[in-house]
Parts: C-alpha cells; sequence; structure tokens
C-alpha cells in the first residue's frame, strides 16, 4: 500500500509511541493530583509545552495552550475574538475557520468577509487589505493551504494587516505548515493552530499558541486545567506522543523539506502531461502536489487507485452532495468546474519513498489513461 | 504503590491497549478518507457508538457523539440548551458544569440556579423542582457524585422534573456513573456525559449520549463530523479504545459492584474512628468512600499517605487557593469547615485488591494517629 494522503492525516511515529508509552502503563495519572506522581506529571506537560512552543516561536513572547484538535484551536480563537464589527478570512481556509466565520453571521456577532485567492492558491494580500476597516477586529489567514499546498507569507501579511488597523487579532491556521516548513513566528501574529496528527503525532491532539499578553477566554470551561484556558483532564499521552514526534519532525525539517521537493518534482515530472494538469505552484508546500484530471472524475480514479493500492485525496471532501461537488477552493483559484471534477491530492511524508513515487506516477498514469478511454 | 484515586483517573486497560493497538500501527487513516481503508474506520467507529451507546440506552431512541471529554460533553449540553429564562443544577456538580452555569450569568444568557443537597450528598430534589418555573429551559443534575458518592434517582428526578416542566431539557452528566453503577436512560433524560479515562479509557475521549429526536447544536464545528455535531478527525484509536474499556467494564458491572461494597465496608471497618468519620453512604457509589479526618488537614495526610507508598484524593482540587480551601460540596452537605478540612476520597476500582484496601486502612490509620500526635 502505497499512502499519499499525508495531508488527511499521518501515521503516528512508532519511535514516539515507544517512548511515550510509560503514559498509559505506569504513568496513567491525573496530572491534577496533588501527590508526587501527578506533579511529576505536570511538569512534563510543562516541558512538553515549551518544546512544541520554542520550535516555531520565541518562548519569552508566547506560549501554548493543548486543544483536542486543529479545529477546536481555531474556533477557540475565532469565537474568542470575533465578536464584534466584522472579521476577515480567506476563501482557502479550512471548514474549522469557514464554519465558524459563518457561524459568526448566524449568531449576528460579527460580519464576516472572505478574500479572493491568487491563481495559486495563496490570498490576495490586497484584496484581503482592502477589506480591513476600522471595524475589524479578527483576522485569520491559513499558513498553509491544505487542498492545493499554497504558502502564504504570514509575517508579511500578519504586518501589513497590523499596520492598516493595529487593533485587529491576527490568527493563522499552521495545521498544514507546523513542523513542515521553516518558519518562525513574528510579533505581529497573534495566535496560531496546531495540530499533532499532521506530523506523526496522535488524532486528538492540538494546540493553541498565543502572544503571551493576549488574554484568551476558555472555550471549554471547568476545572481550570491548561492555566483556565482550557479544562477537561489533559490527555497526556497524546501530548507527550506529540513532544516526541515533533522532536523527530522537527530535527529534519529542512531535509526533509528538500527531499519531499525533489520527489514532488519526480512525481510531476512522470506524470502522462495529456492527462494531469499541475495545480500546485513549485513554490508550495513540497508536502502536497495537487493535479487536475481534465474531464474526468477525480473520485473515479481515487477508488481506480485504491483498487491498485494507491492511497490518494480529492480535491473535494464530500462528492456526494451535489452542493459540495466542486472544492471552493479549486474554484476560488480560477479553475473551472471540469478541472476541480478532476482534482486529486497528492501528499507526503518524510517516510515516502522515492521507489512509491515512482510506482505511483505509474499507477496514476495507467488509470488516468484507462479512465480517458473509457469516457470516450 | 496502592493507587486509591480512581475517581480522578482510572489506568487504561491493557487488554484494550493491545485491541486497539492496530489503530496507531497499521490502520491509521484519517475516517473522512473516501477509500477502503477511510470508509472501514467509518464503520467501526459506528459500531463503537452502538457499543457504547447499547450498555446503557436503547438505540432507537438515544445515540451518542463522541467528543475530546466529559467536560467538553457537558459544555455542549449547556450552552446548547440553557439559552434562555433561567436553568437549574445543584450545589454538588462537578466544576465542567458549574463554571458553565456561572457562565451563564456573565454572559447573561439565562439565570443559573443551584438546588441545595441533602446531608449523603444527593440534591435536594422538593428544592430542585421548586426552583423550576415556566422560564426553565433546562435543568442538569449529576448521577454519582464525584467527591462523596451519593447516587442521584436520575430517571426519577428528570420525570419529576418533566412533570414540572415538560419543555425543560434534561441533562446529567454521568461521568463516574457510567460503567460502574446499573443503569439505563429512561425517556425523560435528554442528554448524558460520559468519559473514557474513568473507566480504564484513555484521557481525551468522552461522549455526550442524546435523545435522537433532540436537535443537538454543535459547539466544535469544521468538518463536519460525527454528523456535524462535533468537528474534528476522529480520535480512531482513543475511541475504539473506550469501546474495549467499556466492553471489559460492563461485562462484569454487577460484580464489580458488589466486589467494591464489600472492599468499602471493609475499608471503613478497618479505619480509626477515633480519627476517621465516614462522609459517604451506604447507598452511595461503591467506587467512592469519602472520611474526614476532624481537625488534621486533608492535605497533609494526602502527602503523609504518599511517601508511604498510598494514593489518596481531597475533598477540594486547590487548596492553595483560599477561597477554595474548603470544597463547596462538602460543605453543602451540612459539614462545617473543620470537616471539610480533613477530607480524604479513597476511590477504587475492579483491580483495586483486597490486600491494598487492608494495607491503605493501615497505612491511613498511622498517618491519621501520628498527625493527630503532631497536632496535640
Amino acid at each position: 500500500m502505497i499512502y499519499l494522503d499525508n495531508a488527511a492525516t499521518t501515521k503516528p511515529s512508532a519511535k514516539a509511541l515507544e517512548r511515550a508509552s510509560a503514559y498509559v502503563t505506569e504513568k496513567y495519572y491525573n496530572p491534577s493530583g496533588m501527590y508526587k506522581e501527578g506533579f511529576a506529571l505536570q511538569s512534563e506537560l510543562k516541558k512538553a509545552r515549551s518544546v512544541l512552543l520554542s520550535k516555531i516561536a520565541d518562548e519569552s513572547a508566547f506560549e501554548l495552550i493543548f486543544t483536542s484538535c486543529g479545529t477546536e484551536s481555531d474556533n477557540q480563537a475565532i469565537f474568542s475574538f470575533a465578536r464584534r464589527g466584522n472579521a476577515v478570512t480567506t476563501v482557502g481556509e479550512h471548514s474549522a475557520v469557514t464554519a465558524a466565520f459563518h457561524e459568526l453571521k448566524t449568531r449576528g456577532v460579527a460580519e464576516p468577509r472572505f478574500a479572493p485567492l491568487e491563481k495559486d492558491g495563496r490570498v490576495n494580500v490586497q484584496a484581503l487589505l482592502d477589506m480591513i476597516d476600522e471595524k475589524t477586529c479578527f483576522v485569520s489567514v491559513m499558513h498553509v493551504n491544505n487542498e492545493i499546498g499554497a504558502i502564504n507569507d504570514i509575517n508579511g501579511i500578519a504586518k501589513l494587516v497590523k499596520q492598516k488597523n493595529p487593533r485587529v487579532i491576527f490568527h493563522c491556521d499552521g495545521v498544514q505548515a507546523y513542523g513542515k516548513i521553516p518558519f518562525k513566528l513574528s510579533k505581529d501574529v497573534d495566535l496560531y493552530s496546531v495540530s499533532a496528527h499532521k506530523i506523526g503525532g496522535l488524532k486528538g491532539v492540538g494546540a493553541l499558541i498565543k502572544r503571551k499578553s493576549l488574554q484568551l477566554p476558555p472555550y471549554i470551561i471547568g476545572g481550570g486545567q491548561e492555566g483556565g484556558r482550557r479544562s477537561g483532564t489533559e490527555n497526556v499521552f497524546g501530548i507527550m506522543h506529540f513532544q516526541y514526534a515533533a522532536e523527530e519532525k522537527f530535527a529534519t525539517l529542512k531535509e526533509d523539506f528538500a527531499t519531499l521537493q525533489e520527489y514532488r518534482e519526480l512525481l510531476w515530472d512522470l506524470l502522462d502531461k495529456e492527462v494531469y494538469t499541475r495545480l500546485s505552484a513549485k513554490e508550495g508546500t513540497p508536502y502536497i502536489l495537487s493535479v487536475a484530471a481534465r474531464g474526468l472524475r477525480g473520485e473515479i480514479l481515487l477508488h481506480m487507485a485504491n483498487d491498485k493500492g494507491l492511497i490518494v485525496g480529492t480535491g473535494s471532501a464530500c462528492s456526494s452532495n451535489a452542493k459540495n461537488r466542486y472544492s471552493k477552493v479549486i474554484l476560488a483559484c480560477g479553475h473551472d468546474e471540469k478541472t476541480a471534477d478532476g482534482v486529486l491530492r497528492l501528499s507526503f511524508s518524510p517516510q515516502t519513498t522515492k521507489e512509491e513515487i515512482v510506482q505511483a506516477a505509474a499507477i496514476l498514469n495507467e488509470i488516468g489513461r484507462e479512465l480517458a478511454r473509457k469516457m470516450k
């Protein structure tokens, strides 16, 4: 089985599982326990927080709160700070952001505004800035687009946003960037969401990184865990595994980046250009190559690939729903419906091998040609 | 090490870990993946949902939504339905409910009302009913009190509540009851919160059981998982482990109940009555024995026990904070501050052995007498 849907989720690091296993066998205590074993877990959580934060931020200026997933992190950021006037985001965001922005309108708390994309999937920065006015309280721009892989210059965009309106709270969904893209948070970014399972961690673990001086209200309230900003017994095993997985991931971040750039280009080189059109720009994340088999159904190709032992993603998450047949992101990049229909997302991890890339290309060419013949 | 803080968290089932391990090694896929491996996980999640639900409810009338913890389940229930007029709960609730009720007032959405307790920790049902009027939209009563172990007759209370006002949505925090107390949900209960890590499951997994005919709004929104009621990639490993742990727990529920009743009474019999007063009633859960070393500090006893290899809980979660020095629940049962200061919560699991009970009693007697001598 060749797995090229790593943008959806990654295989948990086996090494990290081994290192973290003590937290489900011996160190299973509640970190709120007022005995030595509880205190010990508190300090391990503190260390995990520090390790995960220090990889992308200055610890004197930022802090990290554990959540249950990237979606929760995005929701907490949005519902905490988009509370009046208007809030601006992009049409390229993950549904965790998009759905929350639409909810702002439903609840009548703030007017959501959606900035358009460039052809390569990056936000149109000038259009974004034009939407920001004196009533804008919140701006959210994703770091790496999960469908097409475009990288937004988050620090640059945050700086321009703050120049336009310094009172804006700037949030970034960094789920597809953390541990994959060389990056450090600038002082202009207030909030940054990350997720464990996109980098070899476990599902059910996320974090929200915040500027220390920013007062973050809790979204899930109760026992006062995470300094009162996220209640509920800490998922110690998941958090420790996240730390270990991130340590592995960041240790080889630059080499992985270079290798996957090479693999992505190799895959593109090997694909039949009579079947496939490239949607992802060279400047995008090396972890994602989005292609379109124009005139063919991506969903059918996905199933054909699946039968041949190749797992890939599509551009649209829910093609059974006619309304959602076409990915809004792909259309927002200026592609037509025929292109949007044929999208395949090929996404990689450092575990992906060159042999798998070569085999994947052969399978994709074979099924693409086969389906094209049938469609004639 | 003797672990008697099982009401805080339990040791994850090793057998369930073994059974669930495939979900972090081979079956690590995203259940939203539109390939065979994703669909297979969807049907496994469906089965887990059915197994967990069927243990306490009629599947034709109820359904189950996975969340990240009991606190999230409580929050979702409360913030979804306590939206106008007043909402009634008890002073004995877990902070996940109490804090959310106070938040209702802060946000100005509903007036929170708190019903008093009986001496044994059960809610004073008549006082609860007296607080319910035509403007009451939501009532929340916990099943088993986490500090003192009192069991509320949830089906009986829900019936009386609905008789008083049929439009009320009735919620129950069942975190300390699920898998421990023989019980089936009646049609009068609308919502029921459970948590995995209290019954040998993992931290980071909970569920909200709801009456099927009740429209539950999402609290965490995005990709539309859990039928749109809880977004975020499903914690497949944690959920499968929850299923397996619950299967074990429910298989021996009645025997465990009887054994732990015996152990709880044995422990009480062995305790020095000149030092300890019993707070938990015989009719309470056999999983918790709350005692008070009147005139002594429970926190000091906890540390002394810890040094001798015995882990116990206290009545108050945060004694470093003067405001929270005394457990509100213990005071609400009518005990004075001197009693509240000396509370120890001894909580069991089916893994607790008779030998551990005997040893724990000896340690508690020894440290109780020692501290009493020092205080003279």
